[in-house]
């Protein structure tokens, strides 16, 4: 049985609803094609459309973002170009564009935001990356706090600020060059937190490779890594976590 | 000189304005000790006292959990040797030992479980990482779920435990070798994933990164790493995970 | 004596076919020239003539394509640039040109396609590379299926396409990232599997190594690895498989 | 329906062959336990059952064994210590042992070897590898022909060796050190070659790594490669292929 | 709310004593923007401000600099673009810059130069890192002495200079490529040397590292280690020792 | 003019003593042999002399400690095994053994501790590596202020040591894991600090090669890095910046 | 006394020619600047002026080609732009240029070339190298044999110009790649192999590594190698075993 | 034809000797095993026989000497441990051993040494790697000057012996840690410099990469280099540049 079969029963009424969901739940995928089954993937797991957006021509990236468009759902692309942006908004009035972190939106429904995610960064240069993931973590509905440069090098700074981190149901830390930043955060409060290494910083840097394995290595719990200047991936956690923290598991 | 003194001085005009004002710049933690700062953070976070045993002689080892002991908590050891189990068990009675994972526990309140957490392995030799997740999730008062030996050489192992993990509120899934476990779980579930990479391998395996780097690259989203074979990590930031999902952010 | 020599005593009747092919097999390279050589194990292997464009200068490149055009043979270009192909274009009417991998094609013989080789991809930017591949084993004469974007991270792509990957005669899987694709396929058919490591990604990737580790420790078992982005080496190997199912040793 | 009944439903009739056939190659996995799985794709691939022994217990390694042995099926064990296989050998009479290589063999079908497997190495410290890789695939039911210590150093040694290794439908080179044996029997003969790398060398060699990259970078074509020390692998493929040679695409 | 206000509420009972220690809790910096807190550590350190300009956008680079321009303190910038010295030089008529090393100074204070920092390099690429270290120093108070282009290929001329390189407080020493010259000067003088390997070279310098593990693994004593290319953080730490060696603690 | 002439000149007033000491200070090294310079090295520099134990045989190690022996000077031992020590002390009864990090000392001058070194390290199992540094300074005649485990994943204990820290002339910090302890303390203290990383942890650890890239990509200035677990290095240069600090360039 | 200065007196006849060959081979180079001293060096090693033009401003360039000029030396320029050789051309009119290598000669002697140095390659792609090499030898003043396009892929390529190479006194073995080449030469030859690793080649070749690594452990015996692409570090040594062959020790 | 055949001839004049060595050069080794191969080769380069002990069993070992020595030849024995010596001697009576190197010889010829090459090492740690190759050396008839302990930490040591450097044919210069001896030395003489990396140190050395990568990376020119601890092969090649400078290219 395919989807569109079970939808138009479900209409006639031929199948209850609650079956249908069940069915939906573990729908064979034997006779799917690709965009259907990822369509299918979203909608279970509450997560807007997504585009990674670099390397990817104007031609085939308006394709895309027309297609998801047209299903009136929103949409989300990362690590965009201005070229790309400028192609875009010729097309769909109400896209809206981030230069410093690549992010374009095309929000259209507005639900209220939930919980609390704080996004916090070790210097000014990381900050792309934390936009990154304070932006995809809104259109995925949470409440986020921004709280940047923090770094280790002056403690100070941090410390003013742990009381705010604490408070938040999931953290957030971005940070290169050392890295240190969310092994510091994690001793300090009893939240879980993401870190993001960034490519940030020079020489023995090793494009983010020092940041991420300061990260791993970290003395303090309650810290997990993702990849070096991934801030969606992050923040796609972070909502996950947020969301259980606000919801419970639905 | 507390804070409460100084504060009392500055009021009463024992002390000027000036004094106090320099006194403050080098405060709050001038006068607390090491030991009550940590014992500070236990209570505040929750979780019970820890012990790292691996390369601590046994009379060092010894001199910590009597001193847990003596003060009536729960005491979790990880990466003990039997040698150190078998000295602490001429002590401590209630001293218990999984030669596997090399977890010792000494465990005197019995609260009940809470919430799930799955923990699955993607071979057999990645069990003693996971029973060291699983053993500390316990420890830690979450409820936890082992299925083991789904790799994904054989994907209809996964397959058909999908559902069973699906119910998590968060999974820890610990693999060696190519590491690619995490990554299909995270796709086919709606919960975050925790991943260890182990060191189970040999050649290019350069002992637990391949693994980590599949992990770090995952085409999923909702994954995050800790350090290759730190199955405690995990368990510590799938509580914190668990205990959010079941109690909210309290 | 050279092959040309060779060749006419046969044509003259002169010299035994049988004969002849036997000085062949051992031809004395001694008095050979490099050219020569390289058309003697061409004709040898059954494989036409291929030349890797690449930092070759519009010149060197028109040079080595023109004296091959000259011999009648069909060619294979691999990774050249659209301006190469241009120049090519001029002077070679029948030359054809894929963007997207960078192939040129210029084939005159038309023999009918034999077997089956499956090219398949984790996602739409391994394409490039799988392409390179396909193309090549085409021009090889080998008949391609290709099924692209089946990546692990929604497993159910692949599932429903691991009917068709099953009847190939030998699969080429290509993917960056994670590189998990062909681990999982090797581990649900009972063909060899010929992995294809892409520099896509980013970060933790490191051009292609992350991806190229999780092949070489994959837990499945029947397969084997080829360099970064070499979908030119995998078509190759695959085609010999593939003769070597259809007509076996000859 | 378990494979059980299906097959004794087989027998006595009540299905027919080709239907069985179809339901086995699609076995719904869901209620399955790992056991049985993978009794099901050794069935469908033709391989009888495999044991990586390193670091399993003696009591582990025992009760695998004994299980497959109660089934009456072949078993294969690699890597097996000496002290694994006086274990065994107290109760499995026919069990087999060859030290260089730590392969263990049960035998109890002795079906005619097929086609032609080359199996060659670059120096005589390479033959444990080699040894696993040639009785693994003897043990799948292939010929071999063993030519060692064939190395480029001298290449006198490969050249006088040639024509016998071009007969092979395909050809297992294994080499340590420098690594380039591989490459040169590809650009001398028209049939695959499964090339691995040995951890055998010193210093710049890093355990392996430097006979990898030698191989994974081989100007010749022809040539895949498979992780360091992995004979087992390297023969697995390698009786894919020349069942594909002997038998075609059953 | 700063600190003496604070004091002087308690004093005169405007605010209780309890709430004053909460507030102090989270003090001194609760009320501090970064920039205060900054300017507090630089006062306290006797180092004046630093800009690190790479990748800094031309307006929030002038930005930073007017910021600190209006407060009257001493300006260095460092690895600043030609472009974004211009932008500055059109508004800050006293801003000078060395187009080798990237540095830009504002200077309006003249104190007398103390010590002796010797400054010393290997070749003659390694100027421009040389000159960052040289310039921040004289920057931070320090007289300093250039030995350029002595490096171990000619061991002469260092042995030349050895007696005034000798004569330092602290040498700074910079080279590329095999980075031998600081481990040689340790040997011959009897102060600190700080090492700072660049990324001159090629091959299997790979860009700094093999110079800064030849660094890190000198036989000589008395000398330690910065970033690659990091001639900033070596004048840094070098004004710190040579201040010793001319005030003593203070 | 070899050394004992020169000496012997002095004594009978042949030559006085200031053109003496300006002859040592560039002494022709063309006939002396390997023991004499060093012997030269240590007195100019003022620094005892020094054995690196490890791998020597107790044959070799008892020759070289009985020849300073006779020289009446002091010597120290680094990383001697215990074995090492009890052959030593069967001879040289003042020895003196720590068995913790390994040092040997027979000191038989007692002039008066100078300054002040702070060694401070993360955890306890860095102790090890901190003893070597702190001791090899005392040995080396620097007061040293030991003040362990202060590691940053509990911030609080490093914040209220600060001000003790804040008193030395120069600091060693020593860390292993991520290694962040002395990037916090630089950014808190305006003393050098000379980072020691450990081959503490495990994983991504790498033997120290995580605490290493830290330390190197430290935010904070006023930093430099010695070699893994190279206390004495550390020590050595921490010499060398005390004695400048109490003493100035003499 | 100066290098002029006992130059005059030779002429002069004040001093032995002897005498003043002493005292030039241990110059005492305390009151020399850097370009004598060179010169000095240049004149004892037989060797004339070389400079490493890459990264060189154009004035700059010129200025250090000027300078050695009116010395009327003969002067070789490596890994020169094109540019950088027409600003020269304009000056000096014999300036010769090889675009390929980069190399730039201004010859002005032509002593007979001596010996025989046998240059060869495994690719096309390798001969910008071997030529750097190649023309570096000559300007040198050895004969050179360039034998291109050897590699082993077709090893009958290399075999049959064996012979020629083995009447070398030193062999240049240039390969990228795998980089088989110079261990296959020194497996069949009795002279030494200096070996050039090339940057040729993609992925796991990582600029050149994949081919050092196969270079440092080549089974054969009679090899060295230098830096990656270093062409003109070989040529430097092979003239120098190249005059040996021919003149001996003089 | 065979070797034997081919000698028989000679020996009773049905051949000319010139022209049997015309054969020998290009000896067909269709039909000939490897040990003839090997002993052909061995007579034409003029190296007696060899063997690399390092992980043979006893039985093994045994058996290989045991050949060489009916044949009456020299043998050479590389890194051989006591026990296998212990065996051989008591079989081979003149057979010798070098423990510090590992190096058995059996020598029964006694020609002249010729020519000079000298071995020098930076520290004492590096004499094992040395003795392999001043022993091999010798062992295939060189003269050889030992020069050991003269690192470039005290420079002076170095200097002093440059003189006695300077008269060798060839210089092998050993060393680890930061490995910069073999650039010192290159700047000052005009010989070649065979340079041996060796694994001795610590930490970021990494078991000898770290002087490895220096030695690769000198600025000095006429030095090239052989795998970590390679004394064996740097004495091979040494001995051919030697031959070179004392008999020409014969």
């Amino acid at each position: 049985m395919e989807v569109r079969d079970l939808l138009e029963q479900v209409k006639s009424g031929k199948i209850e609803i609650t079956t249908a969901e069940q069915i939906l739940k573990k729908l064979p995928y034997e006779d799917l094609d690709f965009a259907k089954l990822d369509h299918h993937r979203k909608l279970r797991s509450g997560f807007g459309e997504v585009v990674y957006c670099r390397g990817k021509s104007i031609e085939h990236f308006i394709k895309i973002f027309q297609s998801f468009y047209e299903k009136g759902v929103d949409i989300l692309g990362t690590r965009a170009s201005k070229e790309q942006f400028e192609a875009l908004k010729a097309i769909v009035k109400e896209a809206e564009y981030d230069e410093l972190s690549g992010v374009i939106k095309v929000v259209r429904s507005h639900p209220d935001k939930i919980g609390n995610i704080v996004v916090c960064t070790g210097g000014t240069s990381d900050i792309p990356v934390a936009e990154e993931a304070a932006q995809t973590a809104e259109f995925f509905g949470s409440t986020v706090t921004r709280i940047y440069d923090i770094g280790i090098a002056g403690i100070h700074r941090l410390l003013s600020q742990i009381e705010r981190i604490g408070k938040a149901n999931v953290v957030i830390a971005v940070a290169g060059m050392e890295g240190a930043l969310p092994g510091v955060i994690a001793g300090l409060i009893d939240k879980p937190v993401i870190a993001v290494p960034t490519s940030v910083g020079y020489g023995t840097n090793f494009k983010g490779v020092s940041a991420l394995l300061t990260m791993l290595n970290s003395c303090a719990e309650g810290i997990a890594v993702v990849n070096i200047d991934n801030g969606f991936g992050a923040a796609y956690m972070a909502t996950q976590i947020n969301r259980l923290a606000v919801k419970g598991n639905e």
